[in-house]
């Protein structure tokens, strides 16, 4: 099973980005994980509407082939850890070869992938950047195989 | 107005010391935020209450004179970023000298602390490390600041 995170544009904040290089290292232990850094779309001179359109169109090209597509918005569900690590196992028993999540950018997401998505997720309440809930998604996929693992590192 | 932040213990993970670093030098620039960090208790050949009991004495001493406690906990309530920036907001109006923040280490919180906290706060309904609670924490209270101030952060 590979797991897809587009990301727009590159991660700027730079523990941020060593936060996320490393739980990619530890992700790949479990399974494939795979995060291409699209192209960000520039903030002057549009709208917030323009924007999120065209980073849709980025978006939803890398997931035509995807199984299962997963948007993360404060729209969505909240769900706890282990409910998390119960999707990951249902679609690893399930054979699905391609999960695909998708991260809105500065603006967020445009209603078109949140159309697309299977599901929507809200990781909490609280407002997160963008480059701080790439960090979360991955330590919590990560945290999910260790829970499906049966590893002590839950806490 | 002062936040203290007692830390059980310092943060291992490179990459989140540099991130509590690099959000609490931004947070100072809006109030003062102190992170004392305390003697983390060994795991060995003891049992979570026994360390979670001891670890409370630790935190408790530090909050003796402070006006205002809250206590992290899974238990707790959520609330969104906005609502977090009120709640700061109050407390600066109505004069309070110092808040206290009380974040569990590797075992959580004892009931002796939350017994004291005047209120108990739920980041998310994922679990995190404890010191991946330190960094929302910091990052989150740095956010406060910048919507109280009308900063254009908040994305």
């Amino acid at each position: 099973m590979k797991l897809l995170i587009p990301l727009l544009g590159k991660t700027k904040e730079s523990f941020l980005d060593s936060a996320i290089r490393e739980y990619t290292i530890r992700l790949n232990r479990f399974l494939t994980v795979e995060l291409p850094v699209l192209r960000e779309q520039r903030r002057r001179k549009t709208t917030d509407e323009t924007i999120r359109a065209a980073e849709a169109v980025q978006l939803l090209e890398q997931a035509t082939t995807a199984n299962f597509c997963i948007a993360l918005d404060p729209k969505g569900i909240s769900v706890t850890s282990e409910e998390l690590a119960g999707m990951l196992n249902r679609w690893r028993h399930q054979g699905l070869g391609l999960i695909c999540f998708f991260i809105g950018g500065y603006s967020g997401l445009h209603s078109s992938v949140l159309h697309r998505a299977d599901q929507i997720l809200s990781l909490s309440h609280l407002t997160f950047t963008h480059e701080m809930t790439r960090m979360i998604l991955l330590e919590q996929l990560y945290r999910a195989c260790t829970i499906i693992a049966g590893h002590n590192y839950h806490k």
